[in-house]
C-alpha cells in the first residue's frame, strides 16, 4: 500500500473540478482540505482509513461488468436495471416476464437466487509493482516482457486467489491492474459472494424507459435501478463492513457528490500523436465501415419481415458503434483535445530535456512515437481483420472456431483470455444463439462488402487469404460467384454443425475439409501474426511508456489521476446542468412529469399502467421536490466516469447514496481522451424516483425501513 | 374608421400576455393604461393618432408575401433577406451572384433597382360593412351571397384604387379583408411605391444560415435581414410619414418589444368541431399522404442521379408540409386546443341561450356544425381533388391547362383570382420552369399512386373521371399499362407544346385528343362542381359565422383580437425563452460565438469567409453585448405572428428597432389554433447583428449614420 502511496505523488497537472477518477490513495494524498473543497464534510479517515487499506469508499463493489454499493447492513445493494437483466431473464417464464413487468419479493423468502450472478467485494489493495517490474525488466525482447508480464499477472493472481476469503465470503478473487502504462502495477482482493437474490427490479417501462433512442442523451428519464441480495455462503444474509443509506433528501442544483466504483478503461495517457490515430483514422473508420454495413443490411433485408428481424441486433450494434464514433470525434474537436495534449507535452519536454535525469523521458515519449509509426504502416491491414467479427457470420464463425480449435489444442492455463475452459459454455451458448442473427442474403453482401474492401488495401498490407481466393475475380459478379461456391462448400452456417464443431481440435476441423473452415484457419493464422506483433508492440510500450508517464507526473508535481483500469476509483462532482449547444441549457434534474409525457405507448416508451396511474392521480407523496414541483427522475453532475461505472453509487456529501449513475451524455463520449468540463456529464437515477415508486405504488414499507427512510409515524 | 372601433368594442375574453394580433384601433381600446403594462412608454396617441387614422404603427409596409418597415427619414426599409430573394435573382449574373455573395451599395448610385419589385405605405383604414353587409342580407341564396361579397369587394377595391396617390407614391393600392367571419370588412388604402432598390443583402451565408435545416427550430443562427430603398416616382428618395431609429442598445431577457405587421391567416374563430376536423382529419391525411408521396419519389429516382436532383424541389416542399401537418397536430395536442375551445364555446352558449337577443347566435353554432357535417359527407373525395396539384405533373399540368382554358374563355374581371390576364406571365414562366422538375418514372408512380387512392375513395364520394378510365383495371400492373399509355397518347409532359397550351381557348385544347388533357377537362369539371359547391358553403358561413362571433365577442366583453386576413396587426409581447421538453430550456438569445460553432463548410452551415475571419479576431466592436460577452444573432420573444409577418419589424418600448421577425419555433406552429404561452415564441434576427456587419465587417459607416447609429466620435 504505501508503495502505491508513493507513486500517487509522482502522478500530476491541476485536476478541473470533477476531473479525475481518483485511487483511494490518491485521495489520501490530496488531503482533507482538498476533500472538503470538494464539498464533502465526512472526515477523509472514515472515506479512507489508512491504517485498514479501506473505508466508506470500498463500499462500491464490483458486479459483471457494472459496479454497485450496500445500501443495509443486511446485504442489500443498489445497482442499475441494466446490470442484473441476466438474472431477470433466469427467471422470467413465458407466464412470467420479469424483464417486462419488474419484480419485487414481498418477503425474504421470495428473493430470486440466481445460479450465475457473482458480486465482490473488494478487501484489500496491494501495491505489486516490485514484483512485477524487475521480471519486465530483465527480459531480452519486447515479446518477453510482454510474456513476462502475463506470467506475473496469472502467477500473482492465482497466489492471491489461493488466500482465504473473508466471513461470509464463498471465495478470494484477485484482479491486476497496470498503472500508466506500468508506472506501478497493483492486485485488489476481493470477498466473492455467490448467494445473489433478486429483491427488486422495476419494469422495462422504468427500467429501460427511452432505451436505444434515449441512450447517450440528456433529457434522461430513465429508472435504472434494481435492488438485490447477498447472502453469505450459509445463506444468512451478508452484512458488509459499509453501506450507504438512502437519502430522503436528495439533491439540488450545485450540490456536491461523488461516485465511486471499477471504470474500465480511458486514454488519458496516450501521446497527443496516438490519440490523433484515434481521432483521425480509428473513429473515421469506424463510422466509414460501420456505415456502409447498415446501409447493406437495411437494403438487403428490404421488404423480408425475416431478413428485418435477424439482422435488427446486429444492426443496432453498428448504430450504437456508429454512433460512438460520431461522438469521439465531435468530443474530441470540441474539447481541443489534441491540441491541449500537443501543448502539453510540449511543456513536458522542455521541462524534461535539461535534465540528464530525464533524458529517458524525451527518448520514451521518442519510441513511442516510433512504435505508432510502425502500426501506421500497416494500419489498413489491421484495422480489416479486427473488423472482420463485426462483417459477416461466414467470415467470423469461422474465424472464431479456428481459434477455438486452436487455442483448445493448448493446455488450459497457456491460452489467450477468452478461450479457456472455463468460457467454452458461454462462447457455445453465443454460438447457437447467434444463428437467429443469421439471413444468408444479407450475409453475403456482407461478406462481399469486407473481401472489397481487403482486397481495395495497399500493395504492401495485402491479407493472403483473401488475395489466394479473390484478387483474381473480375468484377463484382465473378466475386459474389466465388462467396457463394463458399457458403454451397461449407456447414459452417448450419447450426447443428457447427455446434459440434465447437468441440473439435484443429485436424478434425481440417479434415472436414470445409471451404469457410479452410477460410477460417487462413485468416486466423494472420490475425495469430497480428497479436504476436501487437503483443511485442504492448511489451515495447511496457519499457517506454512508464519512463514519460513517470515525466509527465512528476512534471506535474501533484497527484494526476491515472487512467481507467477496472481497479476502484473515486470521482468528485456537483450537480449540474451544462449547454450543449448555443441557445440550448440543459437542466441538471429531471421529473416524473417528463417521463409521462414521453410516453407514446410503443416501446421503449410505454409508462407502466400502476405508474401511469399514480402520477396521474398526483400521488407524489413525500417524494415530490419543492423547487421541482414533482418527484425527480434524473439528474446530471460533472463526475468523472466513462464503462464500468454503471450501477456506480452517487453519495452526497454525508455519505448518503442519492442516486445511480447509468450513462454519460452524448457530448461527453470523448471524455475518455479528456475532460471537457463544459461538457462533461454523467447521468445518474435519482435515488428518490426509486423510493416514491417503492412507496407510492409498491407499497414496499419494509425495504423503505431497511433503506434508512421509513416514513416518520 | 369610427364604426370600425365600434366592432372592436364587441370583441373579447382575457388575452395572455403575447396573445393578440391587435388592430391598431383594437389598441386604442384597449387603452394607454394597457399599453403601458405591455412595458411600452411610448404614448398611444403616438403609436395611433385617432384624428389622422394613422400613426407610428403604420410605419409597417406590405412587401410582396412579407412586412417591413422604413428605419430611415431617406426611405430606407428593412425586411427579411428571404423577402428580397427576386431582387438579388434579378441582378444576378454567372459572375456575380447576389444571392451567394451578398451586396451592399457603396453608394446610392450603386443601389441596384428592381423591375418588379413594389412596396406598399398604409395611408388610411377604412371600415366598409355599412356598404358590404346590406348587399350579403339581401342575397337569396347561400351561392349568390357569396357572389354578392366578391363583387362588393371587387367593385370597392377598384374604386378604391382610382383615388390620387399621396406624395411620391406611383399608385394607391387597396384591399379587403373580412373580420371574424363578416362581422365587419375594411379597406386598406396603401401607395405603392414601384421604385425600391437594394442597399444591401448580406451574403447566403448570413441570410440563410441554416437554411431548410433550421427551418421552424430554436436555436437559430440566421441574419435573416436587408436593406431596400423606396423611391419617390420622381426618383428621388422617399420620405415617409414615420421611421423607426434601429437601437444601438438591443434588447435583453424580459424586454418588451411589439411586433408590426400583415399577418395572413390564423384559424381561432374556428368551432371546436372545426377544428377538431383539422387536427383529427386535415392534418393527419396530410402527413399521411406526404409521406407516401416522399417514400415513393426516394424510392422512384434511388440510384439516378438525374432523378434525385429532379425531384428534389418536389421533396423538399413535401417535407416542409409533412413537417407542419406534424407540427399542428402535435401543438393542437399540447395545447389542449380543442378541448379549451370545447370549454369556451359552452360558456358562450350557455350565456346565449337565455337570451332571447342571442337566440339566432345558437342556432348559427348550429348551421355553421351542419355546414361541417355536409363538408366530412364528401371530405375524402375533396381531399383527394385538393391533392392533385401536389401529385404528379401528369395529373396537375392538365388540370391547370384545361382550368387556364376555361378561365381565359370568360371576359378578365369575371375569372377566379389568379388567373387573370395578369396573373397569366408568372403562371407560363412556373410552367415552363416546372419542367426540370419531371422525371417521368417518379411521375408514373406519383400518378399511380394519387389514382389508386382516388379508386379506393368510399363508394359515394367516387371520383367519376378516374372510374371512368381505370375502376375496370385488375390489378396495379394493368393500372401501370394504362397510365404509360395516357403518358404516350399526351404531349403535356413536352415543354414545348406545353408552352404552346397555355395559351389554347377550350377548343383548341380539346381539339388536340390528348390523353392527359382529356383527363384533365374532365377532372377540372369536378374540380370546378366543388369549387361551385365551396362557394355556396362560403356564402352560408357568411350568413352564419358572423352572428355567432359577434355573440362570441359579446360574451368576453372587450376587445378580443380578431383572425389574421392579412391586414396591419401589432402584438406585444417580450423577450423570452421556452421549455421546449421537461429538462431542456431554450434561451431567449443566440450569438455570433453559436453561429461559427455551426460552420461546417457544407451548405446551409458556410460562414462567408470575412465574417468567419472578423468573429475569429474577436473583433465584435461595440456591438458586444455585455452579459453574453458576444455579438448576438437572433431572440425569442413571445408574439403572436404567423405567416405574412416575415420582415416584421421588432421595435422596443421607445419606439426603435431591435430586431425583424423571421419565422416561428416548430411547437409554435399551432399558434394559428390556440395561443399557447408555454411554447408561442417567435424568432428575431437581433439588430445589432446587422450592424456588426456593417460596422466590422463592410465598414458602411453612411448607413450606420443614416440609421441613426452612427459611431460617437
Amino acid at each position: 500500500m504505501r508503495q502505491l502511496i508513493i507513486f500517487a505523488c509522482l502522478l500530476g497537472t491541476t485536476a478541473l473540478a470533477g476531473e479525475g477518477k481518483w485511487t483511494p490513495q490518491q485521495v489520501l494524498e490530496l488531503g482533507p482540505g482538498w476533500v472538503k473543497q470538494q464539498g464533502f464534510t465526512l472526515p477523509l479517515a472514515t472515506l479512507w482509513d489508512k491504517k485498514k487499506g479501506t473505508g466508506l469508499l470500498s463500499n462500491a463493489v464490483q458486479l459483471p461488468g457494472c459496479s454497485g454499493s450496500f445500501v443495509s447492513a443486511d446485504g442489500l445493494l443498489i445497482t442499475n436495471h441494466h446490470c442484473v437483466v441476466s438474472i431477470l431473464q433466469e427467471h422470467s417464464t413465458p407466464a412470467a416476464n420479469l424483464f417486462e413487468d419488474g419484480y419485487l419479493a414481498k418477503s425474504r423468502a421470495d428473493e430470486k437466487a440466481s445460479k450465475a450472478f457473482r458480486i465482490q467485494v473488494p478487501r484489500a489493495f496491494r501495491d505489486v509493482t516490485a514484483q512485477v517490474r524487475p521480471q519486465l525488466d530483465a527480459a531480452k525482447s519486447d515479446l518477453e516482457r510482454f510474456l513476462a508480464m502475463e506470467t506475473a499477472q496469472k502467477t500473482l493472481v492465482a497466489q492471491c486467489e489461493k488466500e482465504a476469503p473473508g466471513p461470509g465470503a464463498t471465495a478470494t478473487r484477485c484482479t491486476f491492474a497496470a498503472f500508466d502504462g506500468g508506472v506501478s502495477f497493483a492486485l485488489t482482493v476481493f470477498d466473492e459472494l455467490s448467494d445473489v437474490r433478486l429483491v427488486w427490479a422495476p419494469p422495462r417501462g422504468v427500467g429501460e424507459y427511452g432505451g436505444e433512442i434515449d441512450n447517450w442523451t440528456w433529457p434522461r428519464h430513465t429508472g435504472d435501478f434494481s435492488l438485490v441480495r447477498a447472502y453469505t455462503s450459509k445463506g444468512e444474509p451478508y452484512h458488509p463492513q459499509h453501506f450507504f443509506p438512502l437519502s430522503a433528501a436528495g439533491v439540488k442544483p450545485g450540490d456536491a457528490v461523488a461516485v465511486l466504483g471499477y471504470p474500465g478503461v480511458s486514454y488519458r495517457g496516450l501521446l497527443a500523436r496516438e490519440m490523433e490515430e484515434r481521432a483521425q483514422k480509428f473513429f473515421p473508420a469506424r463510422e466509414a465501415w460501420t456505415t456502409e454495413w447498415i446501409a447493406l443490411l437495411e437494403e438487403a433485408t428490404k421488404g423480408s419481415p425475416e431478413g428485418t428481424i435477424a439482422v435488427s441486433d446486429d444492426l443496432r450494434s453498428l448504430a450504437n458503434v456508429r454512433k460512438n464514433a460520431q461522438g469521439q470525434v465531435a468530443g474530441i474537436a470540441r474539447g481541443k483535445i489534441l491540441q491541449k495534449q500537443r501543448d502539453a507535452e510540449a511543456q513536458v519536454v522542455a521541462w524534461a530535456t535539461p535534465k540528464p535525469a530525464q533524458k529517458g523521458a524525451v527518448e520514451a515519449r521518442q519510441q513511442l512515437e516510433a512504435l505508432l509509426d510502425q502500426k501506421l504502416q500497416r494500419w489498413e491491414h489491421d484495422f480489416a481483420l479486427d473488423f472482420l467479427g463485426s462483417s459477416s457470420k461466414a467470415l467470423g464463425w469461422p474465424v472464431l472456431l479456428a481459434r477455438l480449435a486452436g487455442e483448445r489444442a493448448k493446455p488450459d492455463l497457456e491460452r489467450e483470455p477468452g478461450y479457456q475452459d472455463r468460457d467454452l459454455a458461454r462462447t457455445r451458448e453465443k454460438l447457437a444463439r447467434d444463428q437467429k442473427k443469421l439471413f444468408v442474403p444479407a450475409d453475403k453482401k456482407a461478406t462481399l462488402a469486407w473481401i472489397k474492401r481487403a482486397l481495395a488495401l495497399p500493395k504492401d498490407q495485402r491479407i493472403a487469404a483473401i488475395d489466394a481466393r479473390f484478387a483474381t475475380a473480375k468484377d463484382d459478379a465473378e466475386l459474389s460467384k466465388r462467396i457463394t461456391a463458399l457458403y454451397e462448400k461449407s456447414k459452417v452456417l448450419d447450426a447443428d454443425a457447427r455446434s459440434k464443431m465447437v468441440d473439435e481440435l484443429p485436424e478434425a476441423l481440417k479434415a472436414r475439409k470445409d471451404a469457410l473452415l479452410e477460410l477460417g484457419f487462413a485468416l486466423d493464422a494472420e490475425r495469430k501474426a497480428l497479436k504476436d506483433q501487437r503483443d511485442g508492440w504492448s511489451g515495447a510500450a511496457l519499457k517506454h511508456r512508464p519512463v514519460w508517464r513517470a515525466a509527465v507526473t512528476g512534471f506535474a508535481g501533484k497527484p494526476v489521476a491515472p487512467d481507467a483500469n477496472s481497479s476502484l476509483r473515486v470521482t468528485f462532482c456537483r450537480v449540474k446542468g451544462y449547454v450543449p449547444r448555443d441557445g440550448v441549457e440543459m437542466k441538471p434534474q429531471t421529473t416524473l412529469a417528463g417521463m409521462i409525457a414521453k410516453h407514446t405507448g410503443l416501446q421503449p416508451f410505454v409508462v407502466p399502467a400502476r405508474l401511469l396511474e399514480a402520477a396521474r392521480a398526483g400521488k407524489l407523496g413525500r417524494w415530490k421536490d419543492a423547487k421541482l414541483g414533482d418527484v425527480p427522475v434524473a439528474f446530471l453532475s460533472d463526475c468523472d466516469t466513462t464503462g464500468g461505472n454503471s450501477g456506480s453509487p452517487a453519495i452526497d456529501a454525508t455519505g448518503k447514496l442519492v442516486g445511480v449513475n447509468f450513462d454519460r451524455v452524448w457530448e461527453n463520449i470523448a471524455n475518455d481522451f479528456g475532460y471537457n468540463p463544459e461538457i462533461a456529464r454523467n447521468v445518474n437515477a435519482d435515488a428518490r424516483y426509486a423510493l416514491w415508486q417503492l412507496e407510492e405504488v409498491e407499497g414496499a414499507t419494509d425495504l423503505l425501513t431497511e433503506l434508512g427512510v421509513a416514513r416518520k409515524p
